[in-house]
């Protein structure tokens, strides 16, 4: 197994992990059982590469690869033991954005070697990145991640997409998706810090948001 | 090409150039920046598709044809250029009609097509025609149009039955699926102009609809 | 076909009908139209098991064979014409915990036969059990049943569990299925008489539950 791919196993492993501990908090936010932490931590941890795996017509990765369902279970032990406090989430919003920008790329490389055309890839990478975040807003009964204005999906989409681009522009798998990572991170760390938005629908009949 | 493969295929890209409009449309309500435009249009466009798809077997449409997607980005585009006026929601309610009984159609000819059993092609219709709406409501976070009770899902259930009983009656594919969809179209056509609604559940402890 | 087999085919089916009727309860609730009793009947009543054929690659098991769906129907039209008075939902909770019972084993067991690992397969019977009524209640705009704090999601990770752990021991489909049943259905019997509760997480930052 070369760096690049035992690399990329590692940054996945380390995806699901704080994709399923953000599924934790989100049940720690409500004082929810263990139970239920473990439920949401698996189904925000692994949503996101299951619904890419259906789509392209792959077996779905952890099914027969359960070490990925522990790494949630245990991210949920560990939210449940070390609490939800304020800088836990700060760590937390940092790990989700390297998972993001890891997952935006896994998901669209994982597509482009199973042959599937470029711009359904970059599709692949956006929902491995952002699905199981949704799935854990919509399950939670909170506003979802689609519906806060800062850039989120707009990184994935920059990372799933650099990475395609670069590929087709000839570069080899491990720079170009170093290249896209980096670039997601960057755009995603910049929102963070300096709450960037895009600029909203210029409606003049404005709604207040709920 | 016949007549009927291209006339459906025609009506195949325009149901999801509608459908992906009235997503778009669903995203200016509350004022979303261009790429959560993208995003509630291609789900809701290609949605209802991509679960037919997965539950029938088959390889889910728009990932070796990515031309769905690009109709989907460019219906974003054209509602955020052109706003969402009302007037502009009033074709779109008549669109969505069209796009909603061809898809109803559509759904249970595919299934039919694969060898799928009457009763579960009128399901797949039913599904194609109205899952990318009910996912574009659970993911901006208005009440589903399961909810609201003017027929939707009734014109739909009537769209695929009619093409489903014709076609085990012996009619040809055209005649049935052009007959099928005039039937969805003028239930849901009716239900828009004159506000039809089915009987409630007569329940006498009424509870207040929230 | 064995007693087993016949057992467990009576008991999917009659599971199917509980929870196909948990969903026209719901859609009851909101005095909905005898069409959307259908779509709530059917999608509660297959929607865990559909989840579970999609992500272990197994086909769909209602597809092809249609008597599901017409089950779901005829559990709809029973809660329309039978009403949903207060011991109706009395038995109904009941019901469903003997469906959410029969359901963790029968989803674990269906993995297992396929040679999925033995953690996956708990995690394919919790979620045949739990997803269709998670979606009913995504759908219908309430609460998920994931949100509630009742012994519920816990009573069908012990059934699923049980199975797993009795048949890696050796025992036979029967026993270990018999077994992880009750230890199912008398957890989350409990659960209903004696109101039983996991402790929540120990957060001392509460917030008031929604």
């Amino acid at each position: 197994m070369d760096a690049w791919t035992l690399g990329m196993t590692w940054l996945d492993y380390a995806a699901v992990a704080v994709f399923a501990a953000s599924g934790a908090l989100a049940a720690a936010r409500r004082n929810h059982d263990v139970v239920t932490f473990g439920f949401f931590a698996a189904v925000t941890g692994v949503g996101g590469g299951a619904l890419r795996d259906l789509l392209i017509g792959a077996p779905v990765f952890w099914v027969k690869q359960p070490a990925y369902v522990l790494v949630c279970l245990a991210a949920a032990l560990m939210v449940w033991l070390f609490g939800s406090g304020r800088w836990r989430e700060t760590i937390l919003v940092w790990l989700d954005a390297l998972g993001m920008a890891a997952y935006s790329v896994v998901g669209a490389a994982k597509a482009e070697a199973l042959g599937i055309p470029a711009l359904a890839a970059l599709v692949m990478g956006v929902l491995t990145a952002t699905f199981g975040g949704v799935v854990r807003d919509v399950l939670a009964g909170e506003p979802s991640v689609l519906l806060r204005r800062e850039v989120y999906v707009s990184a994935a989409v920059l990372g799933a997409g650099a990475y395609v681009v670069l590929r087709a522009a000839g570069l080899g798998a491990s720079p170009a998706g170093l290249i896209a990572m980096a670039a997601a991170f960057s755009l995603r760390g910049g929102a963070i810090i300096w709450r960037w938005t895009l600029p909203g629908f210029p409606d003049h009949r404005r709604r207040v948001e709920r």
